[in-house]
């Protein structure tokens, strides 16, 4: 695969927000978990679990969770035949030491790139995902019984995209967010 | 591109730690940018800035702000013919407004699913990169005139690489990350 195929795989990822009943096959499922598996993270710590959701009332609960009536928010979540759920785990010992010298979050920046792996994969599978931050993190961590202590970074829907149109993508222009040899 | 060919390149994506004088093409660098200003973010906030350092003299200090005489560490940045240092910007007000009332760092993440966008691009243009998490921030900032307000999340370096092996990537089992319909 070269540099124009792979952007072109780029351009296809968007927040997929229809979803059609079509399941998800086993094995395409299990090459995006791979893909987020494979992901590169800090001291190689892989601070991340991943809860696929897939039956049918537990996932209608969990999307519940993530829509707001009041926001008008997420409602789609309903259709997306799975829901993985990426939970926090904690860093290895360097990683963790790295975290308090430098004052940063690395394991947040870990669940980014996974995540990103998870859902190129899913385009290259002829999927669609959509990313969400925004949710009732507690609802969702009692419904899949995760400790108290641990955190839910992101939750990423999965499924065949209900209509084949690639939105424009609205973007900062280039020389908006690049500079050469200073800020 | 199906989804084999990308899992191939996620395989093919490794920490380059040893590079080639080659220069890097100044197409190639640009659809690299183009692909990290293509990723998605919460809110689409895009809360980032990437500034490319190829001047000699200040890439020799900004990758001596890398490196550790003590830990023994990140020598090869010093080899690598570009670093990209990556700025978080403020994210737009949705973003910041779900930072809050969910106490989610999103920038990170979002920082995070660029980076890997960026580093991906790289591995289908026949190129090399490594994340660097752990550097003098204060000394980067001063050299690259950014904001002593700002944080600097990452430094990424770019560059043919000096060998073409692929090492095998050392991750936990897929059982051990992946659960079904619960914790």
């Amino acid at each position: 695969m070269n540099g124009f195929e792979f952007l072109e795989l780029v351009k296809k990822r968007q927040s997929t927000r229809g979803y059609s009943p079509a399941p998800v096959e086993e094995e395409k499922l299990n090459r995006c978990l791979e893909a987020a598996r494979l992901a590169p993270s800090a001291c190689n710590a892989q601070p991340w679990k991943f809860i696929v959701v897939d039956q049918t009332e537990l996932r209608h609960q969990i999307a519940q969770a993530t829509s707001s009536r009041v926001l008008n928010m997420n409602h789609f979540t309903m259709q997306a035949p799975i829901l993985v759920v990426v939970v926090m785990e904690k860093a290895n010992f360097s990683s963790s030491v790295g975290q308090v010298l430098k004052d940063k979050e690395y394991p947040l920046m870990d669940i980014g790139i996974a995540a990103e792996n998870f859902c190129l994969q899913a385009v290259a599978e002829g999927m669609g995902t959509c990313i969400l931050g925004w949710f009732d993190e507690p609802k969702v961590k009692k419904l899949l019984n995760i400790p108290k202590n641990k955190r839910i970074p992101l939750i990423i829907t999965l499924g065949y995209p209900s209509s084949e149109e690639i939105r424009p993508k609205r973007r900062k222009e280039i020389t908006e967010i690049v500079s050469r040899n200073g800020y």
